[in-house]
């Protein structure tokens, strides 16, 4: 294999049943950068066989811990480059510490871990290793976000003044997690595997990496004011948070997981002395711009506002809709393009990469660790250590 | 004139360059129930000279001051039945005290005093004159917050859980109050005219005033963080703030004059246990109601899924927009209503109204003295006293 | 009364149950400039003195026939200076008439007449009377309308190439006119009191004039396939219609009432060599603007990109949605001002007219005419003669 | 190579600066279902060679011509299953002649061929190959799409009574195919190319096939006025069409290239006595549905009111957007199934597939030549002959 092939990478956690697990193999396929080659899909043994199988995992290499993964993929002559962790949050911190430690690239879904502790001991770890640590926040991969982050710096907007950002579903508006058959509910209910955070951690992060994407602001302190809106619900399951940032903007993020009506509804806005952003997750290939004093313009991914930056990450003509999958994907372009570096050693050429980080990471623990703190201080603001 | 004859009313304020006095007049005479016949529209008395013959008004009833007004109509044959006042802020009380004990019903715009002290002698002396009171929040009378109301109460939503509302504006995003011709920004941006509640007085107390009416929760604490955007300016112009009600509730308010692309962006979500409601006054014709469980419905005014509520207070049909002039008439209507039952010594046998009263105007003023006495606080939790 | 004073009108039909009898009152009543003071509400005599009473008419200008008030009114030394005629179709050449007669200006509902050469008889009568005739096609009042209409003509669009206008409803798709107390229904659905066309008379004038009035086209010919969905009705329901027009520009015209789903979905869409201009009358508060190669611009009532021509019939800030009622009632202001005009002698110096004359009226009879003979002909073209 | 394994293609066309290739190759690869083993991507040797370098074609598969290509893979021991046709519309015919010759599965874009007698000769053709042929309508993929299609199927809607259609673009406003490094629109301007038709044969056909695919409706007969708006421009470039179809029921297609502000901007509207339809593809997410005298709903892929037929093809939660690739993909997915089921010798068994046929193809160019001739005959009603 040339330089310029395909990474070969394997994946811990995602068998039968997983959704995120899916979504990370059809973006590191969608483009052709990634060939999917071993795998330890499960912690149970019989599904872990079975998944492997469905995804034509050579026997040889479908393993029943990741652990024996690490080693034997390291050993390997042609073993995987990366892999990538889509296990429930309590477990990304081992088993990336297994394959940092057996000199394999790292993407790992989010939240970084399920605990600060856990965050900052993988940091140092990622820096002492010298590998790549990709976290997916896929949001930041969309076009158009890409092109607001670009606006954002070229100063478009502006200082900004007020950010309001929100991510609100509504599919545990039931008590879900005691349906044994909802695999993706019962751990994201549970401290043990999720950890302190419920909705803050599964999409508040989310929302919190998308709007520091955008802005670039620093968070100075937040308010969080969390509640469990179903009974027998052991975390948060909706967060109303006041943001303040460095320098005077403020903010209000909002994660819902009970707001019967809503979806995916991920929505940012940024709000600037020179001009205003609207973006909505849901369509995700418009975004408004409107300059101060002008009419509001519809700016479109591929069309006739979309930037350099937007461009460069579209696949198709502008009224083409691209989704969820290739911003997604976008990230693992990126990522591939990282990897042929450090494989041909040039990675000090690379040009500066918008990939979210194990720093990111551990900003997003810190977020989720200040949210619970201010919770239990009733709410009282709760500075963020800056990262 | 006969008992059932229009309601004779003057006004006091809302001059040339006015824009909520000429609102008034267009929502009280849409529907033909009431005659204006006497005004004090300016306290420039050139000025009110020449608003009042604009208007028609007879020379023999333009006054030069309320005082005046109030004395010579309630000795006056013919005299108002009501007076409308819409005058900056801190002229509501001395006006409104002095109608009432004149023996003439008030109509008042919004929010109700510059203090809450002034408030509070306001309800006492409304409660001993047996006057009515309507306080001027029009986006009440919506033909689908009617139906929101309806449907709160009938169960349809469940349980209330959250509640998001936010009014969000940009014409302060500049120091418009800088501009000498700017009447209405300059008195707005003055804390004597207005009182200590910039944002959250304009409007932070529409978009409070109108979760209230729609969901009836009674809010036990907030905490409010206010800004000051821009330079020199004295009051807040945003304000992000945290709710939380009697019966676990929680909520988001945010209010803002300098969120660039946003007109008059007054938005209303409820979500409780059985389903959520949606609603934006730019287009206030539609509301979208998601059952827990089922796709989306898009409740239309005077359309299929419109309620009593609803179709008591539309004119034309589903498709033929409404808009606010309609929706603030449907206050006056309810108001003529009401009047014409005081004047038939009927009002006993008055059905129950939906007006807004001195008691939503007492609570709009303790949410103003909460927000910023939290706001001194750094935004700490602060009690609403029951109302 | 001064020559400034508002205007005494008389109205013919619109009694009880009656829908746009009251839609014309709110219109002229809105914004003071009419005072509504003897009518012949209904051609049943019960139903005229109710309907009168209910209005606040004297009775003794409370009038059993149309043609009785004619000769009473003109007779009268504070006579109506105009009628309005809202009766069904087929009466507005008798009633309009009458009036002209004896010297009383016109504001008619449409479409004009009941067929063309009672229009075409009206139209001769209309410019021998020297009497002003204002046809009510109500949706060339809306602010954003005008603005149309002026960007074409300043050349915003280039030439015209292609336009797109469609009116659908739905309240037709089931045999409504066989519900005996469904006025609305009856008299549309009934060839003697409609004329040869349904939905293209009721609906489809409306928006042929819409497209006439913002682009200024003149229609060279038309095929029109018309079609009757309901079984026994004896009128058209839904009209699939191409046209051309001088000078190359091309179009499509569709009117429904059998389209479920649609309540007043009044569309028009315009698109040029320059740029693109996209309007919806159920949100008719914004415009959609795309000069060519550039981001689509959201224009808005009021906002920071409305003209003049828009500004001029607006009455409330941007984000207060007017609606049907007020651009309505822009007819009725501007009717006015030409009222007063007469009445002063000054007609001369008024400056020039946007409201829909006896020629559009003419020219919308023209067009039920081509489509009904065409329709006749398998759809075949039909030139229009021009007007 | 297992029998379950993906299935090996080859492509025709496609090469660098196309479009559509790209797309077809992220549609195959996405799903996992198939792997790019040969290539004939361009008539430039050059350019074929630099193309296929950068996909990792082998050398050895990597052909000067598709003749070459056919009988070389025709030979080959693991030689391609299918071939991918993406070149310009008068090249489908003979390269697909070419394969089936060969005994090898064909997957085309549309139309079809760029005239009906070749067309028809292809029908013959496949249906004596005994090959798959599957055409890439695309739009026939969405989620929604297919739910539409069962819903119409089911009867939600009553007997269909009007569909209005339209696909809308402006990127041919100017003489964008005077610019001679615009590949895409020269050929598609070019009548050797392209055939008779412009825009009716680029987009036209879409959306007829579209309408075709979700109403199961028969097309009697149409009129078609087509134009060209661009100096210079051979081929039409806006189409007004009128449907009618067996049944009664009657339609308006409307495709532009020239409409400033619609980037592509398909639209399919379906009415019926009992309920309608209205789809954007801008946002294929969501699908509106309307029932008799109910409100509005609006559907959203895998939201609560997604169909069997909508889940069965999509990917991911509701709310986490699909878009245009996704679709295409489906087709892809649907392509393997069958491949794989000829390979296996079960083709018998096979599910009813939903795919785009021969026969679709062959409508699609009846359309056409439809168009032409009703144009030709200053649109009068041309008769399409059953397929």
């Amino acid at each position: 294999m040339g330089t310029d092939g395909p990474v070969r990478y394997g994946m811990v956690g995602g068998g039968q049943g997983a959704f995120i697990g899916a979504v990370h193999r059809i973006a590191a396929r969608m483009d052709g950068q990634f060939i999917l080659v071993a795998g330890a899909l499960s912690s149970n043994a019989e599904r872990a066989l079975v998944s492997a199988a469905e995804l034509g995992i050579d026997k040889s290499r479908t393993y029943a811990s990741f652990q024996q993964m690490a080693l034997a993929e390291a050993a390997h002559k042609e073993g995987i480059e990366a892999v990538v962790i889509v296990t429930p949050n309590h477990m990304h911190f081992p088993v990336a510490k297994a394959f940092l430690n057996a000199g394999i690239h790292v993407i790992c879904d989010k939240p970084l871990t399920s605990n600060l502790q856990d965050a900052l001991a993988l940091e140092a770890l990622v820096e002492t290793s010298g590998k790549l640590f990709v976290l997916t926040h896929n949001y930041t991969g969309y076009p158009l976000i890409r092109q607001a982050q670009e606006m954002v710096q070229a100063g478009k907007l502006g200082d900004i003044r007020q950010v309001h950002v929100e991510y609100v579903q509504d599919w545990m508006a039931e008590p879900v997690e005691q349906d044994a058959s909802n695999k993706q509910a019962i751990w994201r209910a549970d401290p043990e595997k999720s950890g302190k955070g419920g909705c803050i951690a599964d999409i508040g992060t989310h929302a919190y990496d998308l709007l520091r994407f955008v802005t670039g602001l620093k968070t100075q302190s937040l308010a969080a004011d969390l509640s469990i809106n179903v009974e027998g619900r052991l975390l948060d399951d909706n967060a109303n948070i006041l943001l303040r940032f460095e320098g005077g903007a403020k903010g209000i993020l909002w994660a819902s997981q009970v707001a019967v009506g809503n979806e995916n509804n991920l929505v940012l806005r940024v709000y600037g002395a020179a001009g205003g952003l609207e973006w909505r997750q849901e369509n995700p290939n418009q975004m408004w711009f409107t300059p101060l004093n002008q009419p509001k313009q519809l700016l479109t991914r591929a069309g006739a506002g979309a930037s350099v930056a937007a461009n460069r990450v579209s696949r198709t003509p502008g009224g083409h809709p691209e989704g969820y999958l290739e911003g997604f994907a976008n990230l693992y372009v990126e990522a591939a393009e990282l990897i042929r570096h450090e494989r041909q050693g040039t990675i000090g050429t690379a040009p500066p990469s918008l990939l979210p980080t194990i720093k990111d990471g551990v900003e997003g623990m810190r977020f989720i660790e200040a949210c619970v703190i201010s919770h239990q201080n009733n709410a009282a603001w709760e500075a963020l250590e800056a990262n």
